[in-house]
């Protein structure tokens, strides 16, 4: 196989895909290590699912509208496959697969990409990864209150300032769309209009509600009206366990607002559902989430009682870079340090110095070209954004020395060579 | 949706794909970041692209065999793509895609999952994670010295003793299959065959040889006296670039071994190859890759010369587990602590505990019932492998003090409160 038949194709990726370049790549693998070791510090374990499930595992679970997002395909033996859309249903096929192996309530994070066929825009794309925490098998509101205060921590510490948490309970939802007179069959239905209603407003809403079958325009307005009263009384009308969520959330700075419309898109969430949303950036929320007690069920073939929630770890990255927080020291190559080769003759001594400094966990690459000139070799440097490069030449060699140039501060220094080491450490 | 309706979906995944539980993903992480820091200690850049590509960019670079193999499908709008298959097709397109902004020479890494609809068995899934570490842009003999070098390195520090490199040239084999008077456009059927000397033995190779349309029996049998031949007189038959190869590989320590008949499955090859076996694990290679000078021509319309390699993570991780290569102290959980609590009442204490030991960074979890006897609890550290668990009852509330049961050595000590974070550090 040569290129010299002519067959050049054409590079490019599909739409809502993406490439991330070296500082793109390094910038995520920051953020990833602060969001590993956070969850790790609050308990979590890590657990790895694989990209293609049967599609029966993930079809249903998420509603219609999110069954139409879902990649689905037959492999060769004919099966019906489709790629991961979340990580929750997996971690529910999971627990019931694993029933004896896994002790409960099992914490565990789970950081890997899932696959939608969106319309691709601003913060939402066809392959993006999620960094998901949940917590099986218990009903405690503890376990509500841990989901959001780890979720307030990460964000603590990737830097993130000003960013709230809307926060409602799909009990408290329901019960209000039903107190206006709506079946129970299309309370769902009706939930996901509402959750429209801080983007569009309540007369959008209300045209919205009546374009669904069942809800006439009397309907619309009781709706309407039984929010509105709802706002007034909010205090008082929390459930229990709710507010003993937003106490204890409280009592740890997590900055909770209620939002008794906030529905979240998918049908498997039962009671507390949240989602964070970050000042100054306007593509969705970071994060979002809530209690799931039937989910699990589904395979298990009892109820096992769940909460969790899932950064968009796409959507994090990119709100970081509008607001600026990645430290700028990241923004540099992988190597440190550029080993240059003054010449064929010269090249031994060269790689001694980058074995030396490898050695010493340094990072180092050499210049792989013996017959290049130094002026060549630094610009390489420069461009790649490495900070320092090591010159021996015959001066060097010959008085035991080598040249260290600082290529940001354009300045250089000779050291003995036994000094290199303890140079850069 | 409620699981009440009965529709329990059975949990269940796809032959040659895997679920990783706690235990296993924190062996994997372990071993992700030795190979991670080790590529960055060499100066590699890391990059990720998409699991999926347009199925023109990936088909016919790899050979039949390998097209075979490739999960390709339609997405919804009638695309045909297809699922990553390794990661040096997406560089070479990436390398073409980019070409401004990327410098020259470029060494990068990535470590992402590649899917084959493979024959599952031992050491071989149908979803696989790959590092990679691939050097673009030079032909210098030390770029092809660089690539065996940092993977000695990472089989060395991931506790790796007993290791070959086999290593030959795809030049020096298609010299030999051609002075057995075989055309060129078997020479890579052949060499496919020549390749499984070393498991069948040359009289099944013969036969295999002879399977081949054009190829008699006269002709395998003058294939298999070239191949003899040039065994015994290997030594002054070694192309000079692949000498300084062979040369400066061993002054570095790089345990390499000539295999005249070592092939390597993909098309793209020109010169350089080799694959890393290790001794005591039988499924195979844990390392291959080699030279591809023409590969990212097909994209980018002109030649330019790469070399490079995957380790195959999940048989390196199948090897480490084989030779017991994991350290003992990560299979331990996420959570070093289990801070239990006492009563209803004693809850805001150990919610004290609890948040002063992870501002100290150390990982801890609490029990999230409030009316669990003192054994439930330590059973589920126990069960879980904590390794330690803080008591607070009346005496130390009192007292000021905690108690800190090892769980391990089933021994306890009682410790004032503020003494808590320097026990732990």
């Amino acid at each position: 196989m040569t290129a010299k038949n002519n067959q050049k194709v054409e590079p490019r990726i599909l739409k809502g895909f993406r490439d991330f370049l070296p500082d793109q790549a390094r910038k995520r693998q920051y953020a990833i290590g602060i969001i590993r070791r956070t969850f790790e510090l609050y308990g979590f374990e890590p657990l790895e699912t694989p990209a293609i499930e049967y599609e029966d595992i993930l079809l249903g679970k998420y509603g219609p509208d999110a069954d139409k997002l879902l990649y689905r395909f037959e492999d060769l033996g004919k099966r019906k496959i489709a790629l991961r859309y979340d990580q929750t249903v997996p971690l529910a096929r999971v627990i019931a697969q694993y029933e004896n192996k896994i002790p409960i309530p099992f914490e565990r994070y789970q950081i890997q990409s899932v696959w939608r066929a969106e319309n691709p825009q601003k913060g939402r794309f066809r392959e993006f990864l999620q960094c998901d925490i949940d917590i099986v098998g218990t009903s405690s509101y503890l376990a509500d209150v841990e989901v959001l205060d780890v979720v307030n921590s990460v964000l603590n510490k990737l830097g993130f300032k000003n960013f709230k948490f809307l926060f409602n309970s799909r009990i408290m939802l329901f019960n209000k769309i039903e107190k206006a007179g709506v079946p129970e069959n299309l309370r769902i239905k009706v939930s996901r209009e509402i959750d429209k209603i801080e983007k569009v407003g309540w007369s959008k809403v209300k045209k919205l509600l009546t374009n669904i079958p069942g809800i006439d325009e009397n309907t619309a307005g009781k709706i309407q009206q039984v929010f509105k009263l709802w706002e007034l009384s909010q205090p008082d009308e929390i459930g229990q366990k709710m507010n003993r969520v937003y106490e204890e959330a409280s009592k740890r700075n997590i900055p909770l607002k209620w939002d008794l419309t906030l529905a979240r898109g998918l049908d498997y969430y039962t009671d507390m559902i949240f989602e964070v949303q970050v000042n100054g950036y306007s593509a969705g929320a970071v994060c979002g989430g809530g209690r799931y007690d039937n989910l699990i069920g589904f395979f298990a073939g009892k109820n096992i009682p769940a909460v969790g929630c899932a950064f968009g770890f796409d959507r994090l990255i990119e709100a970081m870079e509008e607001l600026k927080l990645f430290p700028k020291n990241i923004l540099n190559s992988s190597s440190e340090i550029l080993v240059t080769v003054f010449n064929e003759k010269f090249l031994n001594t060269s790689l001694t110095v980058l074995n030396l400094l490898r050695k010493a966990q340094i990072n180092a690459e050499i210049y792989f070209e013996t017959d290049q000139r130094l002026d060549k070799q630094l610009k390489y440097a420069d461009k790649k954004g490495i900070l320092y490069a090591i010159i021996i030449g015959p001066d060097e060699k010959k008085s035991n020395k080598v040249t260290i140039k600082n290529l940001f501060l354009k300045s250089q220094e000779t050291v003995a060579s036994d000094k290199l080491i303890s140079y850069f450490k």
